[in-house]
């Protein structure tokens, strides 16, 4: 187990814990499939204590994994929320034990469509079942039995780890004292399943892709329809403002117009590279069932008061001014709803330019506001 | 010449005029490059007076073309424009000579990468060279000469047609007597860029594009990402709100999931079925060549104010409310300038749910606005 004393100097070692078969003991998915073996890449921060009161699960979004902070043993990567975890921080490891895990379906040591099947020794690639936000939940549900938790002091996420801290709520309510979802959503909205579908249609155009069947030795991987969908997604990510203030109609390589259809704006060249690097982190199969998985996820089911009845987690809402992909309005609606229940719930909106990415990015208002949150709630 | 006395049932042809060469008698384009021969296909509405003082120019969109309203000779389309353009309507074709042509670098009818080049013989493909929407509005301007216009009422267009109305009244001042920039901008964005370069990414990715030469018999389209670069275009044309209200969540065949990576909900038909159509009409070279031009185009080159000083054209400027691609911040700064200079600028905002697509669609109070500006015109 991993003490951070400093976050930038602390190494931190990925764990795996595995369960199920693919028979009865598997883990029974949403699609009505069991499914398993089910290996889960976790990696934890701080102490457990004694009386096993003081665990907090953050869950990442579409293209995270479980490093969240410190310097990643395999890879030398700083953590994906530096600016909330470590000592003193928002997430306090000197008092909290955070664990964060690999969502199934991932590509980052949990079992995803590019692991073996162990019965055909093959990588599952299409076979592999269609998850649902629920199903990562339930994978996480059992990495926490396996840690000896019973009860979260708070399950927290951004984006999709918002879904999750919501799913959570309604599948294992006596297991959460609190939830933080932060720029997230109940449900995407038409706008968004466009965009995840915009993704997937990219990566299935590229003649690469072959029906999932590229991790052959030798086979080209559909990089350039991964690209594109990271281009889709990057844009949807950052605000119009951010865009402005960065790039606006800056040129690559000169003050004048080289009249090219290769690069010739900065922006060109920034989409470009985020394309590219991409593909040094991600599987093009786990893009297409993880935004499945998002598209599938309805918090409310038609009954938004009636979802949250059976928690009675204390909520914390953050939402960012900017976010035009998972707006405000879709974190008010919820607030509203938990309000007219009698639950307790309390709501930040956060005025920052990043957009959505905000959850990532902005260190002052939402490290303060979580901090206090946090405070207030004991097992 | 055609005449509408009602524009369902006229048929209206395609006409077609040629010029220049390759050499000293070829367009000079903004790129330094002299092209030619061009030929531009035009479609014409109503009669030119004896006065030759009736004449407006209707510039189209990306992937517009010159068939504006009546049923189309060649494949019996109805016009884009059919809303406002027709006997009676905002553009009364019982009183003004309308003009349309289809686009330097199109693919319907005018020269474009897919013509072949007398020179070789063989479509032009990448070997077309970069064109703007200034020489977009170069060929339109040898048209009108063509036609023995020297001066138009109104030179008027939505989105990329908005840009082209604003370069004539830098590149040909004296021919216009008002201008009716509507849902435009004067410069993309960063973002704006971002979705032409995603767009043609997407096509570039499709390994059938070929770097560009995929026009030969039996070699195939690139149609898998022209479809893309469709659905991403598509988004952007249109309002969240409008998404919502007309597929919010809703399945395409099922009122429960099917848990599938296939179509499930029916904005996923219906971005496929977008894709689709779009390649039967547009060929994937000329999105590459217009969205750049596009991308190029920078009315104010650094100082709107001074921009605007050569022309004394009055201007319409109208602007919808849910359009994000060309939000209405552009537009009004256009008339703070123009009211900075003491030039003559009418604006109308209007409150319509259908996003960018808007100036397509929205037939009351633009149609409105516009028959109204248009009789304070006079030559």
């Amino acid at each position: 187990m991993s003490k951070l004393k400093n976050s930038l100097l602390e190494i931190i070692n990925t764990q795996y814990f595995s369960f199920g078969d693919a028979n009865e003991n598997g883990l029974l998915l949403d699609c009505g499939q069991r499914f398993g073996p089910i290996t889960v890449a976790y990696e934890t921060y701080g102490k457990l204590n004694a009386s096993h009161n003081n665990a907090i699960l953050i869950c990442h979004a579409l293209t995270g994994d479980a490093h969240l902070a410190g310097i990643q043993a395999e890879d030398g990567r700083p953590g994906w929320w530096e600016i909330l975890v470590g000592p003193g921080k928002a997430f306090d490891t000197e008092k909290y034990f955070i664990i964060c895990s690999n969502v199934l379906g991932g590509c980052k040591g949990t079992t995803g469509p590019a692991s073996l099947n162990p019965a055909t020794g093959q990588p599952y690639a299409l076979s592999f079942p269609i998850i649902t936000i629920e199903d990562m939940v339930r994978v996480q549900h059992r990495l926490l039995e396996h840690l000896g938790i019973a009860k979260l002091v708070t399950v927290v996420g951004g984006s999709m780890g918002g879904m999750q801290a919501l799913a959570w709520c309604q599948l294992y309510p006596e297991m959460v004292a609190s939830a933080i979802p932060i720029a997230t959503a109940s449900a995407l909205t038409a706008q968004g399943i466009a965009w995840n579908e915009i993704g997937r249609r990219a990566i299935m155009a590229d003649a690469a892709w072959d029906e999932g069947n590229y991790y052959g030795p030798g086979h080209p991987r559909p990089e350039a329809g991964l690209a594109v969908a990271r281009m889709v997604g990057h844009i949807t990510y950052l605000s119009e403002v951010s865009l402005e203030q960065k790039f606006a109609r800056n040129l690559q390589n000169n003050n004048i117009y080289k009249y090219t259809l290769g690069v010739e704006f900065q922006i060109e060249s920034y989409l470009q590279y985020q394309g590219k690097v991409f593909n040094n982190r991600f599987d093009a199969n786990s893009y297409l069932y993880i935004t499945r998985a998002m598209d599938y996820f309805d918090f409310s089911k038609g009954n938004l008061r009636e979802a949250f009845q059976n928690t009675s987690a204390r909520f914390l809402f953050i939402a960012f001014s900017t976010d035009w992909l998972y707006p405000v309005s879709q974190s008010e609606k919820m607030v509203e709803a938990l309000k007219l229940n009698g639950q307790s719930v309390a709501y930040k909106f956060i005025d920052a330019p990043q957009g959505h990415d905000a959850f990532l990015l902005e260190d002052k208002q939402q490290a303060f506001i979580i901090k206090d949150f946090l405070t207030s709630i004991s097992l």
